[in-house]
């Protein structure tokens, strides 16, 4: 039962705290009444989904004895254009560098983590539509 | 069309960087394999959703010349036991301190609020039953 407390600090500025005790500042940004000091919400779901799916992908392709040298993940969202903006469709794209990396094992991690595993993707997703694709470099 | 990268940095840490430039760090706890440095991606859930919401609340209460002193906000959430644990229900309460505040202006700005602007309640109330509620402290 993850909780989060959320506390404004001033102008449009919040300071949250949530179970694991660490702090995330967000602001909203000029355009919006803040002063764009910190993340906005609504770009804290992107982020969490590749961090929440990088961490499954990444930890299925260490038990695959893969040597992953770089891991990057792109996250674009599209929102509606009318009020309450949800967003409708995500993609996310995985960049997987190493030595000998093995194609099929990025695909079945990748395909394990949206399937089975990613708690913030499974959420999302009933909202947004989620494509996904993946990119292996070879070093 | 918000954007994010999401950049592993080393075990189970990533850094995430979206549109407007700022960075998060995101980090599993030692119990999945991380060292727990920074905020679980699941936890920036509830985070971003009172920090949504919580930016609705306060404009609206600030057009209504409410003159607030303290702001609040709990996010309290239920996943899933199994996985990929989705967020099944999300309560959200509003703890508004301040002098002479009408209970009517915070009642209808959290209304609005959850029913008309927030992008994050509306896309996380595609998979979890969100309910809320809300105190007024008077100083």
């Amino acid at each position: 039962m993850p909780n989060a407390k959320i506390t404004l600090v001033e102008d449009m500025q919040f300071i949250g705290v949530a179970d694991t005790g660490h702090a995330i500042v967000m602001d909203a940004p000029p355009s919006s009444g803040g002063k764009g000091t910190a993340s906005k919400p609504s770009e804290l779901l992107p982020m969490a989904f590749g961090g929440c799916s990088g961490m499954d992908v990444i930890s299925i392709l260490r038990k695959k004895k893969q040597n992953v040298t770089k891991f990057e993940i792109n996250v674009s969202g599209e929102m509606a254009k009318d009020y309450p903006h949800m967003y409708t469709d995500m993609h996310i794209e995985y960049i997987v560098t190493g030595k000998d990396i093995s194609e099929e094992a990025v695909k079945r991690a990748v395909e394990l983590s949206l399937e089975k595993y990613c708690s913030v993707g499974a959420t999302l997703g009933k909202a947004a539509k989620i494509t996904h694709s993946y990119k292996v470099i070879q070093e």
